[in-house]
């Protein structure tokens, strides 16, 4: 065996460290690296035992004791940390060597790097790791990008740490240059939207149904042995279950209720706009978060009167029923978008990704891990083409099960002036995409009137405008 | 007289040609330019009698035209064309000059711009025209960013071609750089929103009471008598009441139904997401017209069952009262929305815009113009500070006594499976913001869970973790 690493890491704040272990618990010989050297001790001293580690003061040295083709993994801030480690590393590389940027980046930067190396003949590969500091350490979900032959030389360590669902791990090559933080992106901005949806969830039990967090845990607990099982659920039971030892009280109602968020949600919208792709569900999401945080809106609104009467629910276990309907129809138009936005953004960047293939890499090892994925691998992996999630018979089955109820808990929120934005946007698109007439001709009408936009017909081919500060005769364009 | 211009146009397709025929109109004296001469030929030939013009064959010709300090507007198509037209000028001028550019630029690259010669001591002015050609010509709201010198020098003249109401020009002085763009890309998402709910209030109208296009022009000619006046509902009754005459059918219902759009509306979305400016409403607008036009979206939800039992309207009068004040709440958040956005810009580039100014010009000449926009120039009259409409005691009550009419409308346009994405984003946008606690927190709990992002309490300052995978214990961050 060689005594030169076959893998190096640099940076090792916890994400960093907690990849290196993983890979050397699974048999790597793991080089590692961090600017400031007490953190490089300090992994080896604590977990020095757990495989085997090579400690290199230098990226330098970090860069010589790895065999070629060197296969080199920056865990650092995305953005300028980012590019300078690269600016750096990139004169000590050879041709065919394989540089992976496991950290947050997005994929435009992704995009960039991997074209400014291209000439060099170093492989620039973007991944994207997901499952937190607990998933980088027992098994993430991993998405890596770059070339093929890149994934070639990755594939085998890759699948030695990632998660492992049926005996499959959760790591594909997802696609050239920026594919794999791409769809990184996406599922982090899928999992807003899933926690929207959950949130909104609790928020009607607790004030329409006037239930204790701890009955709400109960009943997570329980929708969490059916189609809705899946890590969010299971810890949200455990957030809600929660009691604060300071003050007794439930542990959810102590916390500020003011939601953070990193800049991936933003980002998803963001292109999902690009690309014209109706991503509704996690642009609430996001705007839930931003309202949540900002203080002066909130101030501003505080004293606005709530309805003037309120629903009695008369059948409390009929309404949880029902919201378990609208929670799982909600989801369902959330991953739909989500996936579309993918396909979208497969097809606009020319990635050509395998949808089914990302709904079995996200069955493990990250946050949004849950069985529904191993249902929209089988809904990809019946159709071809273009079609979405609602064209699949076992979705459609399931929202059409579920869209009375779904219905009734609208209503019933709306009536009780709870907020359920992201519950009533995924009903809004449902009856959108599914309306045989919408009033986009209307819009088309307006936009003729005022702007000489022109439209189309629904009986004629060809582009029209209408004079309509004249005679209103209508005019080929 | 001086012989020489004291402005010029270059670009003389529609906006451009109305533009210089209403400085002309109104006394200036008007050079004008365009890169093929017979369209600067044709402007003299039919409207050279309207005022003074003196037609020029290049760019230099025009800047040697001009007299000192130059003043020349740009209008020509955003982006690479823009550049283009920029680069070739400058150095043909002197310090002290003042370039306007009256397209429909994103504010970003007009920073850009306005950075690049404020060395060479030409002012750069980016100037949102809103209105069309009608309001081109006829007088448009002007939205002048840049210097105060340099909007010293063009007052004048902008005021002679603005809108006028009430004896006010509606023109102002934005703020710097690119404060006149990025208040004329809101404005147009604002449009957006409103466009949106129309439809929305159509589309009910239609669905739930099945009433005809020609009877709903009725409804909205009577709207535009009330507190709805405006020229958006104005030209709605317009092209409903409009029968096609190839068909003899309602011309709504051959237009074909797939919105289109140009960018401004979703440029106003994504820069609210980089501000964290929660614009629901406009976000909900500019993906309708999206999905609108994805015909595979909408194929993929061909035959999704709707409503198992439609409701029965039984006073449908009392329905229409109710729609009238669902869509006035809806607007009114849709707009206290897009001016926090402005105020959250104005915040973020420095521009200390006025927004009872920006109300100001907005009443007249643009697309968005109304009486409504009279009531929010009271409002910022009122207040100093940063405060919203929200927290303004007209609009206060506007929606207190609307809001029980609101959520019949959003829970009958739901029983009914009538798509009411921005009247019910609005209404969530209502009751998140007035609740006291929302279930942010339970999303604060989970990030901690599976992230260690962190949390805050209620009960005390500083920052909290708790271990839970160990035991639970909270620690101080």
């Amino acid at each position: 065996m060689s005594d030169k690493a076959n893998i190096g890491v640099t940076g090792l704040a916890v994400m960093g460290r907690n990849l290196a272990r993983n890979l050397a618990r699974n048999g790597q010989r793991v080089a590692v690296h961090n600017r400031h050297r007490e953190r490089t001790d300090e992994l080896i001293t604590r977990f020095g035992d757990e495989g085997k580690f090579l400690a290199t003061g230098s990226l330098r040295e970090l860069v010589d004791t790895l065999e070629r083709p060197r296969r080199l993994v920056i865990m650092v801030k995305a953005g300028t940390p980012t590019d300078a480690v690269i600016d750096e590393l990139v004169p000590m590389l050879d041709s065919g060597d394989v540089l992976v940027d496991a950290g947050n980046a997005n994929f435009t930067d992704t995009r960039r790097r991997e074209a400014a190396l291209i000439d060099r003949g170093v492989h620039f590969v973007g991944a994207g790791v997901s499952g937190g500091e607990e998933g980088a350490l027992h098994g993430p979900s991993i998405m890596p990008g770059g070339s093929t032959d890149a994934y070639r030389e990755l594939e085998p360590i890759l699948r030695s740490i990632a998660a492992n669902v049926d005996g499959t791990p959760c790591v594909t090559h997802v696609g050239a240059d920026g594919a794999g933080h791409f769809v990184k992106m996406v599922h982090n901005g899928i999992e807003y939207a899933d926690m929207q949806l959950i949130a909104e969830t609790y928020d009607l039990l607790r004030k329409v149904l006037g239930r204790e967090p701890a009955e709400i845990a109960e009943t997570f607990r329980r929708f969490n042995t059916g189609r809705l099982n899946s890590y969010l659920i299971e810890i949200t039971a455990e957030v809600l279950g929660h009691v604060d030892s300071r003050t007794s009280r439930p542990f959810v109602d102590v916390v500020l209720d003011q939601a953070e968020q990193k800049g991936t949600g933003r980002w998803t919208v963001q292109n999902a706009l690009e690309l014209a792709s109706p991503v509704t569900g996690i642009a609430e999401a996001v705007f839930a978060r931003s309202i949540s945080g900002q203080p002066r809106l909130r101030a501003d609104a505080a004293g606005l009167p709530g309805p003037s009467t309120e629903p009695v629910v008369d059948a409390p276990e009929r309404f949880v029923a029902d919201v378990e309907r609208a929670l799982y129809a909600s989801k369902i138009i959330a991953y739909a978008q989500g996936f579309d936005q993918i396909q979208a953004g497969s097809e606009t960047y020319e990635w050509n990704i395998d949808l089914g293939a990302i709904a079995t890499i996200w069955r493990g090892g990250c946050i949004i891990r849950a069985e529904f994925l191993d249902r929209i691998r089988a809904a990809y992996d019946q159709t071809s083409g273009p079609a979405g999630l609602l064209a699949d018979d076992d979705f459609r089955e399931a929202l059409g099960e579920a869209q009375d109820s779904w219905r009734r808990v609208v209503a019933t929120a709306t009536a009780a002036g709870v907020p359920v934005p992201g519950i009533s946007t995924a009903l809004a698109y449902y009856d959108t995409v599914r309306a045989q007439r919408l009033p986009a001709a209307l819009i088309q009408g307006q936009r003729d009137y005022f702007g000489a936009h022109t439209y189309r017909r629904t009986d004629l081919a060809g582009v029209f405008h209408t004079e309509w500060s004249a005679d209103r005769s209508e005019h080929e364009d």
